[in-house]
């Protein structure tokens, strides 16, 4: 591959260590790809190619200082519009951000700069990070690079399209109810939404405090744990991190079969019944090879049931839908035509929430878990279920103006993966292939609390094994 | 004094480290008043006589075999009947729970009775903690030593005339939106409710669980310090629980008034001027005397105003109803002539409470404390209000049974005391003496969060010079 562009994180990362490229040559490889395709697929919102490349020279300039070399050093990544970086607009997808300016920088920010990452720009997403499409009518659509016609998935829209395409590396997005799994499923990449706690969300955006989680969007689940490694941990800005016993990240392995294969004698992975059922047939031959992979690097699938997933779920809309209003309710009374009119529609049917529902579902969240620990991860590693149940909508179908749309639309997208918010479980998205229209499918490996190292390994060892991870977009003739 | 259960709680543990009394000797001297005082006052629900005895003689033995002497070892203590000891009966005051066992013992009995303190029962409360007079129409009222025709205020309703009326040296109270400090100052007594997450509420009755606070109502400010001592600090059982920076305890002075005087030069207390103007005309000439002693003592008196105090006192009624809904809804539902119909009505406001003004209530208490802090503890060391600011009602004008009965009575009860627990400042009420009908009067000391120390030292001053603390009521000829 000529494009180091093309190369993966891991790569790109290990090459950068032994001098074989620069920081400045990977740049230049994503300025040239993001030159050709953010026409295409508007995955950008504002792109900072001369402070990228002052950046990717400094970067160089401390390698051949000999200085500290992290495996992010001189990588170039871009994130969603909504990691505030201190004197920088960051938009948020809203009309009404356009002139905002970051008092502080992100915690999240903070240390990818403290690793030697280079910032590309900001990324185009939901309005407010509340949409699942990838719409937005402020700052337009992010489109699938694999068919500009479709959405992207949302809300990380931009960070599901710039991955797919190979503009950047990798990027943050944040998952309230799916919003990382969703466009890694819907773009063909891979993405961890991290268990609540950790990751901190200081600096970012919030749309529902008690279930908004930070995590990266990358090629492989490998360099899915480079980032994670670089960004996870305890920090006193967000109280709601947590020191994890246990938490580890996976070593970051070489990715040959066979030594992967070697590790996973005894994985017991639970086969969620009713969410692989609920998957569109068009989606079951992808979803189905994905089973049958893991069956054959020795892994047992046993089938499981989630008790009171419709509990689950449902409770996990409230929470979501009041937190975001309660976040928004001055601002929605103050300025209501600076929200798209679909957007307005759904946040107001978080103000009626009643106070005690809202308490009812935090409370149940203990109780549910407890429940799902003992029925699933008691006895299974992971848990296996498709990250989205119905197939990639057009731009023009999943469009959503009546609250009758709204709902038509957004629940089936987020049906699979909004349970695992409520949770706080982390959970990873990985690309298996396309569907019967030739887009991209994916599954989520579900861990325990905190068990970001189990489900990453396993992924790693799926695409060690397979090659979806490595399909690329091309642009048309 | 020959009777030993006058003496302070500070009185009796010097004598009994002295080895001058014992402390089966100050048990039977609580059991004689109590033999007396019970059929008019109703303060026990559960006395515990013979387990008292029993504790006692092995607290005797413990010293005359030379064990460690706390400054409660020995010391006859009862409670409001909701903080939970292993196998007994808790009632909270329903009659839901006359058959209810605790299966654990509150944090704050566990340190008591590692102190050494003696357990003499259980006392009388409102109903749920959820009444600001003492009625109880499960367990009888509460009556008040000084006037039994007249309410104790509640919702600790058992520990005020309990300790007013010497049947026990000092009780654990609560304190959500002025259940400690009412039935102090109602009763003439000493009571502080501490700084919220200074003391650990696990196993005690939740009423609302961001406003909660535990602790004692005594003799003194200087008994309250020394109960305080044993049960404050950090709880793992209790996450609201916080190791304050520079909470600590007075000096437990020798309360001679020319030592603790010479210590107050300096000091400033702010008047809330609105706070003292809302008091009845009848108890102003206590509350202006109590002003006057504080300047004899060389403290300078400066008028100050709590920014937007009526939205604070709003807001904490949305916090209190809403959360105490919440704990009930699934009883209310299932079992709703379990409550009072008074109650049920007053909880019953609390279900309708949209979940975005909740929110809304949460969020701004700390920018509201920023401005408390701003405002008035920049400048003074405590502040100074009156507890209630009516005169004690007769049990029957204050009897509620409509809803417009329950605005009438219990909103002006709590005008002055809610604030600080949306607040959570510590707040001492003293007794300064009768108002025009006989019955006692009381004041606040507030103090900046976790200054404890503060408002004690300054109660301790003010009662070395003063007397009310030390007036009984008399039994009728």
């Amino acid at each position: 591959m000529n494009d180091l562009a093309l190369w993966t994180l891991a790569e790109a990362s290990a090459a950068i260590a032994a001098r074989q490229v620069s920081s400045r040559e990977l740049v230049e490889a994503c300025l040239a790809r993001i030159a050709q395709w953010q026409p295409r697929i508007n995955a950008f919102i504002d792109l900072r190619a001369d402070a990228a490349r002052a950046a990717a020279d400094a970067a160089d300039r401390a390698i051949a200082a000999g200085g500290p070399c992290s495996p992010l050093h001189g990588i170039p990544l871009a994130h969603k519009d909504m990691y505030y970086r201190e004197g920088r607009v960051s938009t948020c997808g809203s009309t009404l951000r356009r002139e905002w300016h970051a008092t502080g920088t992100a915690t999240v920010l903070r240390r990818l700069d403290a690793a030697g990452a280079i910032d590309l720009g900001t990324l185009n997403m939901a309005e407010w990070a509340g949409g699942a499409t990838g719409h937005n009518i402020w700052f337009g659509d992010a489109r699938n690079p694999w068919n500009p016609d479709r959405v992207t998935g949302g809300s990380s829209s931009g960070s599901g399209a710039a991955v797919a395409a190979r503009l950047a590396f990798g990027s943050l997005g944040s998952d309230t109810g799916g919003s990382i799994r969703l466009p890694a499923s819907m773009c063909g990449v891979t993405g961890l939404k991290p268990t609540y706690g950790a990751v901190s969300r200081h600096g970012a955006m919030p749309r529902a405090w008690t279930l908004d989680a930070v995590g990266p969007l990358a090629r492989t689940a490998q360099d899915c744990a480079l980032i994670l490694a670089a960004i996870a941990g305890p920090d006193p800005q967000d109280a709601s991190t947590a020191e994890a016993p246990g938490f580890a990240m996976p070593a970051v392995a070489d990715g040959r079969a066979g030594r992967l294969a070697d590790t996973l004698a005894g994985t017991v992975i639970g086969v969620e019944a009713s969410m692989l059922q609920a998957a569109d047939p068009s989606l079951r031959p992808a979803l189905d090879t994905a089973l049958a992979v893991l069956g054959d690097l020795g892994v047992e699938l046993r089938e499981v049931a989630i008790p009171e997933l419709a509990a689950i779920f449902d409770l996990g809309g409230v929470i979501s839908t009041t937190e975001a209003a309660s976040i928004h309710l001055q601002q929605m009374r103050a300025q209501p035509s600076g929200y798209a009119p679909d957007l307005f529609t759904r946040m107001q049917a978080g103000l009626a929430t009643p106070a005690v529902l809202y308490l009812h579902a935090l409370r149940m969240r203990g109780l549910l878990l407890e429940k799902v620990r003992a029925s699933v991860f008691s006895r299974c590693n992971a848990l296996f279920a498709p990250t989205v149940a119905v197939p990639v909508p057009t731009r023009a179908e999943s469009r959503t103006e009546t609250a009758e749309d709204v709902g038509r639309i957004h629940g089936p997208l987020v049906r699979l993966t909004r349970p695992f918010n409520f949770l706080g479980l982390p959970s990873l998205s990985l690309p298996c292939g396309p569907d019967s229209a030739g887009m991209p499918v994916g599954f989520q490996l579900v861990g325990a609390p905190f068990a970001e190292a189990e489900i990453l390994r396993l992924g790693m060892a799926y695409q060690s094994i397979t090659a979806w991870h490595a399909r690329v977009p091309e642009l048309p003739a």
